[in-house]
C-alpha cells in the first residue's frame, strides 16, 4: 500500500507506494482510509523541529485525523463489522494505569499516539485497536467525519471550561480556535471575544458566530476585553495560541473567579506573574490535553447530529494525497484553513 | 395607597385605596411599582387553600414579581439612588444562619417572602431591604423585567441541572415550563423534548425553540422519548409541573446516570419506587426552590442583555390593576398566559 | 469441581460437587476461589423472593463477593499472571453504551452481574474478563479482600456525598452502615451520626468512629440530630437501611441544601412529600448504585492501602463451604455480622 | 488608644500611646484586642518592601489576625451584643460587585484589607463592619480564636483541592503549610508528604500528622515523591512556599489529571513549561486568596469545635505587646513559630 513516511532525520517527508499493509492483531481493526485531515503536529515532524527529534521513530506513517471504511477485524473483534464507516482516537492508552482505568485515558502516562510513536493514517490502510474505533453517525458528512479528533479537542476545551450562560474570551482563530468559537456558542456562550493576529480570522471567526473580535496588535485588547464586560472581564478564557502575550493578556482580562482552559502549546517556557495573575484573582487554570475518552466523542456526536454545532463557515481545502508537498508548504495558511487529504480509500 | 389584600380567612382579595404607605427602615429602599406579575402562589392565596391558610396573616398585601421606580431611600442606603428603575428578590433570608452567609440565602429556614409573609407588591409602593433590589439593565423592557421573578426561577432550575450539550426532557409546559423551554435553548440543550397535557402548550413551546413536543395523554410518551435519545434516555429532566405522573414519567425516561431537577410542587405526597427508578439508575434529583441570591440574577441578566434568551414567543396578557378579578377568574388561561397588572407606578 | 447452585424455583440453594469447571475465553481469568463473602442479595436468592424469582435463571451459581488466585489465562490476556492474588468486579458492562465508554460501567443498562444473571463466586472456580479482574495489594489480608465489593459500595456512597468536613448521619446499621461509618471518619466526617433500630449495632457503630447512636425506635431522632447540629441539621445523610421511615426521617432532619445518598434498596414504593422534604429544603437526593469501575476500587485500595481505614471492629464470622445452611439461617445475625466462606482456593 | 502604626515611608513601626479610638459607623462594630497574631503580611509591611510601598498608605495601623469582645455597636447593628467574644474576617467586600453579590467576597476587585488598606488590630481597639465580626465558639480558645485567619487561608486551600481519601504532596512547611499539614490530615487525606529546607519544620508536619518528610535541598525529592505514589505522583499539590523551584518540582511530581493549589506567593514571575507541566498533564491549578466569606469560616468552627483539627503541636510564642520590635527581628524564626501579641484587651 501507499504511505506517507519519516524516512530521514531531516525535513520532509517519503511517498513509499511499497509499504506492507498492517495485520491486525486479535483485537484490531483495520480501516481504509477516505479522508484525512493534515494537523499542526504533522507539520512539526514535516519540518523535524527539536520536539520531533525527540519522540518521533524514523520510519513512521505520520497522520492521526481520518474517516474511512473498515476492511477487517481480527479474531476477537465482535462489535464492528467490514464496510462499517469509522473514525478512530489516536490516543491508545495502556488500560491499566489510573486514568485508563477511570475513564481519564487521554492522560495516561504510557500513552502511544498513532502518527507519533506508531504508525498513523497518512496510507490507504490504518490499525486500530477495536477500542478506539468510533463509529461514524449517518448524518456526518466525511468532510467534518474526518477532523472529529480536532473538534474533539475544541469541544473538551470548552466543555471542561463550562461556557453555558458566561462570557467567553478565545485567544487564538487557527483552525482550533475557529471550531471552538463555533463550539461555545453552540454550548450556550453568552458573548464570545475572539483575538487574533490577522483579521481574515476574526472575520471568519465572526461568520462562526463571535461576537466580538480584537486584533492582537492593539495592546490594549485586555482592558477593552475588559470594558465591554461592564468592567470586570469575561468569566472564561479559551487560550488556543499557544503565544505567551496571548496567555498573559488573557489571564489579565480574564474575571476574578475565572476559569482559564489552556489548549495551545507554547514552544518555549512562559514567565507568569503567578500571584497577581492567578493567585490575588483566585483563578482556575486548567491544562487540556487530547479528548476525554469517550465522553469528548459522544458530546461531538450530541452536538453534529442535534444541527447545534455548523462548521459549514470554516474554510476547508481538499487536496489529492498525491499532491501532499502542497499541505506543508505554506504554514500560515495551514493555520487558517484545515487541509484534508483525499486518499485511496475515497474512491 | 392603594393596594389588594388578604382581609379575611375565605376566598377573594379585598381593594384598599386607603392603606398607609411604607416608611422605609435606615436600610430600606421604597418603590413605585410600575408592572407587576401574577403567579399560581398568588391564585394559591385568592383561593385561600389550606397551604395559605396555614401560612399567610391576615391583612397582608400579596404580589411578589414587579418592576417599578426607586421613590425613597433609607438614611444607610448608599448604594441606590430615587428614579432608578429597579426590580427586586422577594425572599428576604435572616442573614445570619449558615445558608444566607454562603451564598444561599435562597434555602434560609428563617426566610420572609413579600407577598407571602410580609407585604408584598400588588401596591402603589413596596419597601424592600436594600440587599434585595436588583437595578433592571437598560435594555430589558419592563414587561420582561417585572417577571424576573419567575425567570430566574427557570433560569436556576436550568442552570443546576447543566444542559449544555445534553438532551433535555421538560414535564410541563405552563409559564415557567415554557420558559424553562426557552432558557434551555439558549444554554445550549442539544435537543429540548416537552410534554404537557395541551396542544397548544406544545405549540406555544415549539415556538420557544423546543425540538419535540409529546402529549401527557399518551401514557407511551416516556417509551417515545426514550427512542428518539437513542434508547437510552434524555440526560435531564426538568421537572416543572408537579404532577405525580410527570415526575414517575420522566424519571423512567430519564438516561442512567442522568439528573432530574424537580421545580414543580406536587400538592400531596408522591410514591416513588426508589429503588428503580433512582437507585439502581444512579439518579441525581435536585430539589430547586427560588433562586440563587445572587447568582441566578446576574445569569438572567446575561442571557436577557446578551440577547441569547429571546422570550418574545411568551404569551402574555396586561390588565388594568383595579381589573384585578380578571387575573384571577380564569386558572387555566393563567397557567398558560403571563398575567400582568399596569399600576399606578407605570403612569 | 463444586458449586453452590439455584437448582429449582423455590426457597434453598444446592450443593453440586460435579460441576463443570469453567473454560476461559481468550479474554478471560480463571481464579481459585479462596474467601468468599455473603450478601444481602445471596439471601434474597436462597429464599427466591418475586424480585429472585424475575430476575435469576435457574441453574446459576451464586455469590459475588470473593478473593482467590489466578488458575489459567485466556489466549489474549496480557496484563495478569497465574498464581496472582486478585478479586474482581462482579458487573460487567456491556462496553458500548454511553456509561460503559465513558466511565461509568456501574449503570450499564445491559449489565450482566456475576451470582446474579451469570455464574457466581461460590464455587472452587470463577471465570471473570480480565477487565474486571482486580489485583489485591500484598497489605491487605484476605479476610478484606474478600469483602472489597462492598466496602466499595460504602466507599462510593460516601464519596459521592462528599462527606470531608461535614456532619454526616448514617441510617441503617447493617454491615454496609457500619462500612460505611468508618470509611465517613476516615474520609474526614466531622461528626457522625448512626441510627438504627438495635443497640448493638449502634455500640458497634460507636467503635468504628461514630460520635452519636440514636436509636429508631425514638421517633424524636430526626429532631434529636437537628438539636446536636446547631438546629440546622447535617450536611450529609447516608441512608443504608432501605427503610421508609428512615429515608423519611432522615430527610426530615437533613439540613437545607444538604445532600441524601441513598444506597439502602426500599422493598416497595415510597411515599414522599417532594415538596416539603427536598424541593423547598433545595436537598440534592444521589441514587447509588453498586461501585465505579475502576475510580471506586483505587479509592478503596488508598483507604486500606495507607491505613486511614479501618474495619477491624466490624465483626466478621468465617464458615466452612459445606456449612453454607449456617449462613442463610438466621437473616438478623446476617445483617451485622459479615460472614464468609472458606472456599476449597483457601488451602 | 495604643496602635502600632507605619508613620513613614522606611523600615520599622511606630508605638503610638496617644492614637484616637475609632467611632463606629452606623453598621460598624467597635472590638477591644485580646490577642492578635503576626503574619508574613506585617514582616513586609514592617520592612516596606517594594510591594508595601507601593500598597499601605503612611500613618496606618498595621495588623489583621485577633481575637477580642465588643465594646460598642453602631445604631444599625442588631445581631451582636457589647462583652460578645469575637474574631474577623479583615477582607471588607464592596458588597456590590459579582463575586461579593455570588459569596465570593475574598475576590472583590475594590476590597479593602485591615491592617494593609484601612486601620488593622495591633492597637487597643478594632472598628469593623458588622458583616465582618464572627462570633467565636466557646470551645476555641484565645490563641486560636486571634489566628483563624490563617486558619482559614489553610482550610480554603485544602477545602479547594478535595483532598478526601487522596495522597497530597504540601510544598512549605511555614506556618500556614504546618496548618495546611493538620486540616488535610483531618480532611481524610491519605497520604501526606510534606517538603521543606528545614529538618525542624519537617519534624513539626511530622507531629501534625505528615506521613512522609522531604528536605527540599535534593533535587531528587518530585521523583522520591513519585516513588511512594505508585510511580504516578500524588493526586493534590498545595503549594504554601512561594518558591518557583517548588511550585516547579510540585507541579513535575503531580499525577496526571491531579489538581494544584496555589497560596504560596512568588515575589518574582515564575518561568513555567506550561506545555510539560500543566497542558500535557491536564492538571488543574487552583488560584487560592484569603478565605471564602463565610463558608471558609463555618469550616473551621466544624473542624475545630468537632475535635478533628488539632493544632496543639503547632509552635506558638506569646509576647506582650510593647515588646513587638522582637517579632519583627527574627524573619526565619517568625516563618516556624506563630507568634501572638497579648493585647491591652486581654486584660
Amino acid at each position: 500500500m501507499i504511505a506517507l513516511k519519516k524516512c530521514a532525520p531531516e525535513q520532509g517527508l517519503q511517498w513509499c507506494p511499497d509499504t506492507a499493509a498492517p495485520e491486525p492483531g486479535p483485537r484490531d481493526v483495520v480501516i481504509a482510509v477516505s479522508f484525512a485531515g493534515v494537523c499542526g503536529t504533522d507539520h512539526h515532524i514535516y519540518d523535524w523541529d527539536s520536539w520531533s527529534a525527540k519522540r518521533v521513530p524514523i520510519g513512521i506513517t505520520i497522520g492521526h485525523e481520518f474517516v474511512g471504511r473498515i476492511v477487517s477485524l481480527g479474531s476477537a473483534v465482535e462489535r464492528f463489522s467490514v464496510g462499517q464507516r469509522v473514525s478512530g482516537e489516536g490516543h491508545i492508552g495502556c488500560g491499566v494505569c489510573h486514568p485508563c482505568r477511570t475513564g481519564n485515558g487521554h492522560i495516561c502516562e504510557q500513552v502511544d499516539i498513532i502518527g507519533v510513536d506508531r504508525d498513523g493514517c497518512f496510507a490507504e490502510l490504518i490499525c486500530l485497536p477495536e477500542t478506539n474505533v468510533w463509529p461514524v453517525h449517518d448524518s456526518v458528512p466525511d468532510h467534518v467525519a474526518a477532523i472529529l479528533d480536532p473538534i474533539g479537542n475544541a469541544v473538551h476545551t470548552v466543555s471542561a471550561a463550562q461556557v453555558s450562560g458566561r462570557s467567553v474570551l478565545i485567544t487564538g482563530a487557527g483552525v482550533i480556535g475557529l471550531m471552538a468559537t463555533a463550539v461555545a456558542v453552540a454550548s450556550g456562550a453568552s458573548s464570545v471575544f475572539v483575538v487574533d493576529v490577522e483579521e481574515a480570522r476574526l472575520a471568519q471567526a465572526a461568520e462562526l458566530g463571535a461576537t466580538h473580535g480584537l486584533l492582537a496588535g492593539d495592546p490594549e485588547w485586555p482592558a477593552q476585553v475588559r470594558r465591554h464586560t461592564g468592567g470586570q472581564g469575561p468569566e472564561v478564557l479559551l487560550e488556543m495560541s499557544g503565544a505567551a502575550s496571548a496567555i498573559k493578556g488573557g489571564l489579565r482580562a480574564l474575571r476574578n473567579g475565572g476559569t482559564a482552559a489552556l489548549l495551545g502549546l507554547p514552544s518555549s517556557p512562559v514567565e507568569l506573574d503567578l500571584a497577581e495573575d492567578i493567585i490575588f484573582k483566585g483563578i482556575s487554570v486548567l491544562g487540556i490535553n487530547g479528548r476525554r475518552l469517550f465522553e469528548t466523542w459522544y458530546q461531538v456526536e450530541e452536538l453534529l447530529v442535534s444541527g447545534r454545532l455548523r462548521l459549514d463557515a470554516l474554510s476547508k481545502t481538499v487536496l489529492a494525497f498525491d499532491d501532499f508537498e502542497r499541505a506543508f508548504k505554506s504554514r500560515t495558511s495551514a493555520e487558517t484553513t484545515k487541509v484534508l487529504f483525499e486518499m485511496p480509500g475515497a474512491r
